[in-house]
């Protein structure tokens, strides 16, 4: 058995970025003393970090926090995150060392957490590795479960549109449009061609790739019916040209804008706004954390779905490798498009 | 009795405008021979016409027509619009000479239209004059209060704002959601002094001039605890401005978006997208076409508001006496903001 660390690395934020954030400027490692356990605590070691394009909105300065679903990462304090971590000291009599916990933590190797409210992850079947609690199986797969089929309702007849086809929620978003629901065909948008293919062969019909100079009119012959449910992972311009593809009644599910996150003042803005009168779109944004009483329900679906192999998460995840000295820059992939499906840090 | 009329004059679209449309470029006014009668057809005494911000999206050029919720006025065709006309001659039984009927006209003096589908007039109670049918007790009104109630959900517990609410939907929808829904706020958006002051006589509880220099801050001050419910007349600027301060789970109903009819390329853009989804708001766009099933139910509580004196019409229509030569200025005082309530050219 390992001695107790009592010190741990661990990156905070130093100022709000501005646009793309950078090591330099934003953020900075640090040594700090792990404080002792208390009753009902223990000591958790990050094995795996979830990196999620929401962290970089976490980072921003808010005059007015009472709108945030989640509090911002003030200035001081360590970047947080999604993780899985064994417990390596216990004061509680639900957990004991070695047990493995998905937890909100931050970019550190070790942290001080109330035992309260952390679960036992029980093992996945075929074999699959923990880490997709952070992605398939976790808050990803339920943000695609339920933006494709409760706020899109997406059904067999309709022309779907995935953007961020290649990323976590995107990637199964179309699984679950095709491959669960039979949705009659479903258009994945990613950037470059070796995304789109593992776009394709995830089931989507047609992958268009952003990137490419012809993408505007790629995207009209893709729809020749238009498209009646478009789940929008980017925002920005590519939403924008969707606009003008919707069907009417169509519907929008507004999950996420990575194309604003860096963007600050340089957003290119909607223009194409009167497609939403003119073909009377309804639009909804959602958040996952209003859904997670629907967490074990969905999660049972999917295991379905994974059993009859129709969903394919072997390779819905991209595990990185990284020492804590190097775990912004794994991160910071993420708007690089550096990752294909669930980007994973593993701390080593 | 007169003599039946054998010519007309009429303005004729010569172009599909560029921005804001104007006399010399785009409309041309011409004498017409007025085809015979067949049987069961009328000829119709243009009276008044119905002035519609919608008129413009129409006089653009289209790709793909199917995409349009009526087909668009083609270069050559007589300029639409809705109208109140006289039948001056009739080969119907259904209409004799004299009636007044409510019907899809144009910028013409006279026309022939079929009398299947025209529905005689009945007159107003307390004298008002049968103009109201082309806005408060018309489509006008069926848009505010179908938006009002059915797409935005407004209800006692509601902040709630309208913006062009000195105009014709607008104002309707102000006096909806304040004196028969009774709305917790109501807050109106128009421009100068004057029209906010008419629009808090109306009941709205405060009303922000768009024109003020202050008009970003004066929206932050009107909405402390933010809004739950958007009545969006105008699009651009001020909906963009409007999505920083929705609140939680709120809605918005798409209206019309006058800001962008004559922008052309030079559109401002929505930026503040990302509430969409941190808000998690709902969208919906929606054409008062679709709801033409609803307008002897809508009328009735429209009357019934009348009779209990909630609602104040008299004064929400502005009718403007015009020669044919000077039936496009008149329209296009629409876009001056030259119009408090339903604009009505009474065609001398």
């Amino acid at each position: 058995m390992s001695t107790t660390p009592t010190t741990t690395k661990q990156w905070k934020l130093t100022s709000n970025p501005k646009g793309l954030p950078t090591i330099k400027d934003n953020f900075k490692l640090e040594d700090a003393q792990i404080p002792e356990l208390k009753d009902g605590q223990v000591l958790l070691k990050s094995l795996y970090f979830s990196n999620d394009p929401a962290q970089r909105g976490w980072m921003d300065h808010y005059e007015d926090e009472s709108r945030l679903y989640v509090p911002p990462i003030h200035v001081g304090e360590v970047v947080r995150a999604g993780m899985i971590a064994e417990v390596v000291q216990s004061k509680s009599a639900d957990l004991k060392e070695g047990d493995q916990v998905q937890a909100f933590g931050g970019w550190t190797q070790y942290s001080v957490q109330d035992a309260k409210g952390l679960n036992v992850l029980k093992p996945l079947p075929g074999g699959l590795p923990v880490t997709h609690y952070l992605g398939a199986l976790g808050l990803t797969g339920l943000t695609a479960y339920y933006g494709v089929k409760e706020i899109m309702r997406a059904g067999p007849d309709d022309v779907v549109i995935v953007s961020g086809a290649a990323g976590a929620a995107g990637s199964m978003a179309v699984q679950i449009a095709k491959n669960i629901i039979g949705c009659k065909r479903v258009i994945g948008i990613a950037g470059g061609e070796k995304k789109c293919k593992w776009v394709k062969e995830l089931g989507a019909d047609e992958c268009l790739d952003y990137k490419a100079s012809t993408f505007a009119e790629d995207l009209i012959k893709a729809t020749p019916d238009f498209c009646n449910a478009y789940f929008d992972n980017v925002g920005g311009e590519i939403l924008d040209l969707i606009l003008s593809r919707m069907a009417r009644n169509g519907r929008i599910a507004a999950c996420g804008a990575i194309s604003d996150y860096n963007a600050g003042d340089a957003k290119s803005g909607i223009k194409n706004w009167f497609n939403v009168i003119s073909m009377r779109l309804e639009i909804k944004g959602f958040i996952v954390m209003d859904y997670l009483h629907k967490v074990g329900e969905v999660q049972q679906i999917l295991r379905k779905g994974l059993e009859e192999k129709k969903l394919h998460i072997a390779d819905a995840e991209h595990v990185v490798p990284t020492k804590i000295e190097d775990v912004p820059t794994t991160w910071l992939t993420l708007f690089s498009g550096g990752n294909t499906g669930k980007l994973i840090t593993k701390l080593l």
